[in-house]
């Protein structure tokens, strides 16, 4: 089986059919950490739970603790009965834990990688896991060199003719190209660019992967998306909370290369790519990358770019404190904590409809959307006093909170004259479907048991994107100086003045 | 003051003002008549709430009735506290029915409309009317010749330089292309057709209004709306109820004349239409004459058209009988309770796109609406199970009840795989709005008083709707046969064999 086989299960000819996992092994390195325990242990669950995991699934944890595999399914109880999206049944859980096992180690120490090649090379005996492992890295990158070698030499990584190696790992993908690169070579020394997969838990949402069928599977929305309609897209990833507790990793990271250089610019990828030939793993990621090549910043990046730092301020009635406040963060840190740009692509479709990118923590809310915003209508036959109250029609593709559609469009005001102000037209995922939506991780770990990438950004994605941002990192970079912005509010100035200068407004956060 | 001047209320320079009414006295012939104490006293009551009529506002009362003022403001009283939208006041009652007037008499007593003029008159005096008078005759049409003769022997149709009159008239505009030319013969001997009100109250519906205002206040819906995207339109009209008490008018007119010559053949007119120059009544009227004449019934009638009669059946838990055994209908009649029409449209927008036209007494539901079906999308990335639950693409413009717009178009169904599926992004008037919806006959009978015509169809207009229905009804008298369909059900087979032809189906009831 190899990693871009069509999976049988998926046979068109079929009636549908629920996509299942075959047999393997899922080892999880980082089984002890927050995102092992709030996501990836419930998202399993749930899969188990929906009957998408194989009978003989297997689950091994492995990290730096003295547990057995008895502690390791406490723990992983515990997680599950507090995280988990489905109800919790007993049978589910017995089956499930009967099939997970734990392997004490040092990322370093062979004698633990070679108990660990026993362990599931046992599993493969014990429970039919065919040879096929998935390799989780939910770990620090500065550590990705020592386990992937590990594995090697371990003969983990090593895959034999009807088998497969698969490993997962988890932004971020570098700190700039250079960087990135070098990352990239260290994982490919082990294992192939195909057996990668990159996960970026936002593009595991529903509505990320709703922007794809809304254009492609419709009629209505394809023909007005391109220049002769749109007169610009605003993609926001505002969140209303501070760093939190990862001072540690953010500083000297900042905002655009957390979320820009990934979530923003992937989904500026799936909404501005041309229609991919199917919507195979291969023809999704050709059509990204195609898009990635062609954006280019603006001239002069001291107009076209803007970033902040949150100072105190209130938040939800509470008092909290600016960045240089907070614990582990230097008085001297220029780290942006809000980030703006503003990109146009050189493609026949986009050619002169800028994209504006922003991200920012310590907003007034929390919400990430993608909004085409369309050119008012090229000629009114109403009145002046009719239309004053008319804004530009838009399609906002909300993917979180709430995730929806919201169409913007002008609509005659009730009464005895002809009145026309902005309403919105709505889709709410929530009311509309009796499913109830799979976590991402749910939907990105079946992906990867499965083989199925169309989600998972590969190299050449991860490197355009620093292509695109490096140039701004080194402008703001030379000027040092950040811009502050209160805490609970809508960012900084200067990102208001970016968009003031080209005539626009920032949507409404 | 002439009857195509523009309103000075409405100078685009000034900031929004309302529409309010300059002096003038309304004329109420029938006013003893359902129509008039469930919706014109009712209408003009609200009005006078909402401040749009000019103080000195005088209505006045002619009907065959041994009343005075006092018994007509008595009736007058009780239709606006049963029937008015807007809460009462009794200050804004004592001042209208001030003004409130009566004069008996029958049609062809010349002395009561010596009386009616001297009783005009005298309001011109004394409530400063400016011999302004607009004529409203909810009167069967034929009394239309006795009545407006009366009118211009008396000299209250003859205006002077400094004042108008205008004459309203409800449907049934004549029951074929010469009966209509007759009827407006009549009213144009005393009337000039710029004079001549044609009520048509679904023109009056907010949603009516609001599809001119969708198409060209907007920058996303005219670039689809036409034959590159739209597959067919669909226009409906369907009622729960049996022809009630109206045996006499409705048998030997049928579902056709009644419905589609003049509301569903409106509704075409704006949906298909091209952009006005402008939204003065002028312009919107010239485009809706202009589409009407490019309409084409196709070549073979039999095949594009369909016709029923409800049989007995049950609705809404209740048994109800057919319309051969309702009171007054002779067991003979072949009149049609069900019509669909399928019509085509000679233009470059919308040539090959057929219009499909329905109207049916004693159906399964309430519901008026315009719906535009869009082609499939030309090609589909996705797998075939993936799509085998989308259905095309529709936008749909809800006249009633529920007025509003529904969207609906492939989204993902939550969950691990890629499966699209149906569903609807919705926008309700009642919910988007604070302001509530007028009456229809409110906007109407305001505009008959401003002058302002957009909304009533002109005799061209009519004219142009005989044209295509006579050659209709002409194939239907020679059949003779009509079927018979069930109450409470979605019409007759005859309309579900005819979409079939075509490979369509009619939207679901």
């Amino acid at each position: 089986m190899t990693d871009t086989a069509p999976n049988p299960l998926r046979d068109p000819r079929d009636k549908r059919l629920p996509r299942v996992a075959g047999p393997c092994v899922l080892v999880l390195f980082g089984v002890t950490g927050d995102l092992s325990r709030k996501k990836l242990l419930p998202a399993i669950y749930d899969l188990a739970n929906r009957g998408l995991l194989p009978p003989g699934f297997s689950l091994v944890g492995f990290a730096r603790r003295d547990w057995d595999h008895q502690d390791f399914r406490q723990i992983a109880y515990e997680a599950v009965k507090q995280h988990a999206r489905t109800p919790f049944r007993e049978d589910v859980w017995n089956h499930l834990s009967e099939g997970m096992h734990f392997v004490p180690g040092e990322f370093n120490d062979p004698g633990a990688f070679d108990a660990l090649a026993m362990a599931v090379k046992e599993l493969d005996t014990s429970r039919g896991t065919g040879g096929n492992y998935a390799f989780y890295l939910s770990i620090p990158p500065k550590f990705f060199s020592t386990v992937t070698e590990q594995l090697q030499r371990s003969g983990l990584a090593e895959r034999s003719e009807n088998s497969w190696r698969r490993v997962v790992i988890e932004k971020p993908f570098g700190h700039d190209l250079k960087s990135a690169q070098e990352l990239n070579d260290i994982v490919h020394r082990v294992f192939p660019e195909e057996s990668i997969f990159r996960i970026d838990h936002y593009l595991g949402k529903e509505t990320v992967q709703n922007i794809l069928a809304l254009r492609f599977a419709n009629t209505m929305f394809e023909p007005i998306w391109n220049r002769s309609y749109v007169d610009h897209v605003q993609i926001t990833m505002a969140e209303d909370i501070g760093i939190g507790g990862r001072a540690g990793y953010y500083d000297g990271i900042g905002a655009a290369r957390d979320v820009i250089q990934n979530h923003l610019l992937q989904l500026l990828a799936l909404t501005a790519m041309e229609e991919p030939t199917s919507f195979s793993s291969e023809a999704v990621r050709a059509e990204k990358a195609k898009i990635l090549s062609q954006v280019r910043l603006p001239d002069d990046l001291s107009l076209a770019t803007a970033r902040g730092q949150y100072a105190a301020g209130w938040q939800g009635g509470v008092k909290v404190s600016g960045y240089l406040e907070e614990e582990g963060i230097p008085q001297s840190s220029t780290t942006e904590t809000y980030a703006a740009v503003k990109l146009e692509i050189d493609s026949r479709r986009w050619a002169g409809v800028p994209f504006y990118l922003r991200t920012g923590k310590r907003l007034s809310r929390r919400v990430t959307e993608v909004a085409l915003v369309f050119q008012q209508a090229p000629h009114q036959p109403f009145s002046q006093t009719d239309t004053e109250e008319l804004g530009q029609n838009a399609l906002v593709m909300r993917v979180q909170p709430d995730e929806g559609i919201t169409v913007r469009f002008g609509s005659k005001v009730p009464g005895t004259s002809m009145e026309i102000r902005d309403v919105n037209m709505d889709f709410a995922y929530g009311e509309s479907f009796t499913e109830s939506s799979p976590e991402a991780y749910e939907r990105l770990i079946l992906d990867v048991l499965i083989g199925d990438p169309p989600l998972f950004p590969r190299q050449e994605e991860v490197e355009l994107s620093w292509r695109i941002l490096d140039p701004v990192e080194e402008h703001w970079a030379e000027r040092k100086k950040v811009e502050q912005y209160k805490s609970g509010g809508y960012g900084p100035d200067g990102a208001d003045e970016m968009m003031a200068r080209d005539g626009r407004v920032w949507r409404r956060l």
